[in-house]
């Protein structure tokens, strides 16, 4: 019995089993990622065993950030977070790594640890080194396209935005126009000189373009819990822009500029046909000192009603929406039913484990109509990541398929697997125009 | 094999299709719905696809309005809402219509689409015309009482209160008395000429007095997420209700009276021994040009903190709480398991869906006492709703009764089914004494 | 077949059977208790009955307080609560009591009543009477070691601190500074005369000392949901300070000084190397007039992100933290994921039930390092209280286990066991140095 077959096998039902296995088949394409296109597989272990999911669990868990300093060797980094994964066997991103180690490296073992190293890092770098990885990984992942996070800045060239769809992300234009070196940033993309308001708005206009030419598929911005934005005169945001260009703003006209630059995205988004994916939720940096990437963490008290105005304000805008909690979820499911314009997408983050998933999926295929619901995004970093992250998805959405439509009788299994492929692939074109 | 056969044959368990078949002989009491009792059955099939949860669902998924217009003819409204159904054939609201059609409309197919209008809307004009219908419609879904929700002004006759018992609704009393056209209803209703806040109490005591004497079982009220009602001295009142007559209120003034005038109900509801039905959590218009009714949402940072100093201050009122949302769930199991006034009562609105149901109604019956549950109402306009919501409801129980209370030998399947006769019918009788 | 045979025959599952079996092997440390050491077990039937789970849950249902006035015999307290199980027998808080009576009284019926208060009350004074029982209860119960919870001046003496462990519990301290009684209490405890903030930091790091001679492993505090606590400087406490000696101060001052305590305990949490048990959510004399301990609920809407600030403050402090709703057990399993400080601790007081212990477990399991984890404590007044609320624990554990870790292949049964002892037994020792 080979590894796929052992896998199945540990879905004890058999009718989740063979839906499984059917929406494996399903060609993927992967509505949101952070993949380098210029490097989007691994080239060793550190890359797989670097994302911080592992780094972050590692150290929670007690290994010190020294481990992770620059001078510190690829296989040394990996060899440290080894070390600590019996302390983080039980979690789920264990399961993602132990799928990859499976599945692309050989692994026959039912543990990982330290002892591993060597034998798993020559093998990666091995795998990983050969020149048709890139396209080996995505073709045993089942993965046609992947959407990316491209800066605002990003000259999006030297790869094929058919494969790799660009994405215009847009957290420092919102969050972080009160620093220098975005405005530089933007200056340097826009070929401009920002000085007012009018000026901001043409070089945002500018980025749109750009993208658009080089088939950006959707606009996206992650928002932190507390913001709620409102159309601002553009009077007011002149006074709050003259500030922070004076080195010189408040909170309230950082606020205010960045309502009005969300709003602006906005408005493009309506005249560029764009979807504007939100992420709603995250607080950046309330664990400074934590390693890369996992400082960020999370206020449950937010609502989709902070995003009231903005959905009625644009109703030809597509919003689909991530979220980090069960309880904003069930928010997101009621506004989802009720405007026409948002959307569901994916399990996000922190809400991005079974025990979250199952129960936002299940409200979600029970009470927003098929079309509007885009089922699972990978968020990864690197392209050997898609594959377990979608097969946890793939299981979860097996089991309630199972459960809750083709056992009740509301859909045969053909049905079923109907709904799968919306959710998996025929929604993210439809809504993206992928 | 007839319909109800093949229903029961879907509930795969057959500890819980036992449960489910004995919990659907006990005669029903619905202790909320909007159903007019001068016209409570369907005439045809616009008013079953006309229910806001499908005109809601079928403009989300991409219908327009135009549809719904008034010159468009019921039949034609009838088929733009169905030629949407295969986008939201995957919602629990499609499977009650689905039911809705095999039960009382001999439809035998398993999707229904625009093709299926013509038959179905003769069939239903048909069977809804039988003069016989209304009576039909209730023996066949097992209801012996339904509770109304009528207006304060509504003269509450023409009909059996012993059938059709009336609840008197105070949102517009609360919310809605800074306008001219509510206090003129009022003064109409109460043959007074309310000028001062005394004259507005004994105006609510009229009405309360003319709702006892047909026979009312309840008052009731939907309230906003951000409502915290205190006790309001009559002075504050005085200047708030004058500042609102003149047409010259600010928002303090107005939450002032809203708080009055809710504190004066919860007053009479201790005089009048009625039950205050709380419905806690909605935000009117934030759609506010989505379909009518379908246009209300929430905000999920509410808490059952706003209402302590209530609860304290009416020891003998009880209350019967819905709420949106499985936090505020968790809220009220924990409330209505210390305070003897607070009960829990059924499952209201976007959280009525089994995802939602499923885990609230779990946490219910393991926590608060099983005499202060209220299992369900149907909250429908139409008698046709009752059967496949209360079904929806009963395969929820049957299997929570099974899995959580008969396996573990808690109780026998006897003893599940008292349970169920509580929440469904004993509970209702002795709560509001119907 | 006896009874711990029937028992365990009412798992349906034969793995999560087995499982359990296992489990309830594993010697138990109860790492938060009431327990009184002077007088751990009960004496009669009334300690048992007298449970705040007990006398709330009778009277939400009901029962007139009259019935517990200190006139009152302890048997007819007994009789009244019974003569109310009739309306709670569906709650797991009568599941744990039936389990005592079964377990500990030989009672052998599926139902108990008032008709049962005599034979109860009879034999609990015979049983608990023998002199033996306190450790009869604690080795049929498996538990080595109990952690107390212990006033700040309690003298710690007349118990064996290895069995008992001390715990100094300072709500007092915090919130209750401003009464005179708990200043007279801690100058008496530390022989001072507290005039100012130094002197007041004096005298609680007296109190560290004087724990730390008697053994105390952990200090503990439960917290409202509006805490927030942050860095005070010692000038504007001492402002603070003063006014409530002057017995003037506003609720500014209060909360000041409230902060400046609690970052005062937690520095001498560092210094003596004792982790800080937070129980965050609770309101105090939300139902002023409820039974006694039966009077405080909570409030939703409150974050951990109020205390990222400590967090960050004492990386070198462990946190074990309990909250009161999935949600922020949701928060809870991101904050302990990312950190290293912050653990997750039991289940706690309203979210003590299955239907939240399942799932808030689940999650725990899935994404929180394991060895971060204390599974379960009693939270008992009296030691047979340990017995049914690990047993309950236990039984969902197993199931979660079974279903989530051995079946999907991601541990062996022999794994999943490690897990459970790590959970109920290893970290505590580890965490706690018990």
């Amino acid at each position: 019995m080979n590894y796929e077959e052992t896998k199945n096998m540990n879905i004890p039902d058999r009718l989740t089993r063979d839906l499984y296995q059917e929406i494996c088949r399903i060609p993927l394409i992967d509505p949101h990622s952070h993949i380098n296109p210029l490097s989007a597989p691994s080239r060793s272990l550190v890359d797989i065993l670097g994302y911080h999911y592992y780094t972050e669990l590692a150290h929670s868990a007690g290994m010190d950030q020294a481990a992770l300093a620059p001078e510190i060797s690829p296989r040394e980094k990996v060899r440290s977070i080894l070390g600590f994964m019996n302390r983080i066997d039980n979690s789920v991103q264990y399961s993602w790594f132990l799928e990859i180690a499976r599945s692309f490296l050989g692994f026959q073992g039912d543990r990982v640890s330290a002892d591993d190293c060597d034998s798993l890092f020559d093998k990666s770098e091995q795998v990983f080194g050969n020149p048709g990885w890139e396209d080996d990984v995505l073709r045993k992942s089942g993965v046609e396209k992947v959407f990316l996070t491209n800066d605002f800045d990003d000259p999006l060239e030297g790869f094929d935005t058919a494969k790799y769809v660009p994405c215009l992300r847009t957290d420092d234009l919102v969050f972080h126009l009160d620093k220098v070196a975005t405005r530089e940033r933007l200056n340097r993309a826009t070929k401009s000189d920002v000085s007012n308001v009018a000026e901001l708005r043409h070089a945002i206009g500018t980025l749109f373009q750009h993208f658009q030419a080089r088939g950006a598929k959707a606009c996206a911005i992650s928002l932190p819990p507390s913001f709620a934005p409102t159309h601002v005169e553009e009077a007011r945001a002149e006074v709050a822009f003259a500030a922070i260009l004076r080195d010189d703003a408040n909170d309230t006209e950082r606020t205010i500029l960045a309502s009005f630059v969300f709003w602006t995205l906005a408005e493009f988004c309506k005249e560029y046909r764009l979807p504007f994916d939100l992420m709603i939720g995250v607080n950046r940096r309330v664990y400074p000192t934590g390693v890369f990437q996992g400082q960020d963490l999370f206020d449950q008290r937010t609502s989709l009603i902070q995003y009231g105005a903005l959905f009625n304000a644009f109703p030809t805008v597509k919003f689909p929406i991530s979220v980090l909690t069960s309880v904003q979820n069930q928010e997101l499911v009621s506004y989802s039913w009720i405007f026409p314009n948002v959307l569901t997408n994916g399990h996000w983050w922190y809400s991005n484990i079974p025990a979250y998933i199952e129960p936002d999926c299940r409200a979600r295929l029970q009470a927003v109509p098929k079309t509007k619901q885009i089922g699972y995004y990978s968020d990864a970093y690197k392209l050997e990541f898609i594959l377990p992250k979608f097969n946890m998805y793939r299981r979860i959405l097996a089991g309630v398929l199972a459960n809750d439509f083709v056992r009740p009788g509301i859909y045969t299994e053909k049905g079923a697997l109907d709904l799968a492929k919306l959710l998996l692939r025929d929604n993210t074109q439809a809504i993206f125009g992928a």
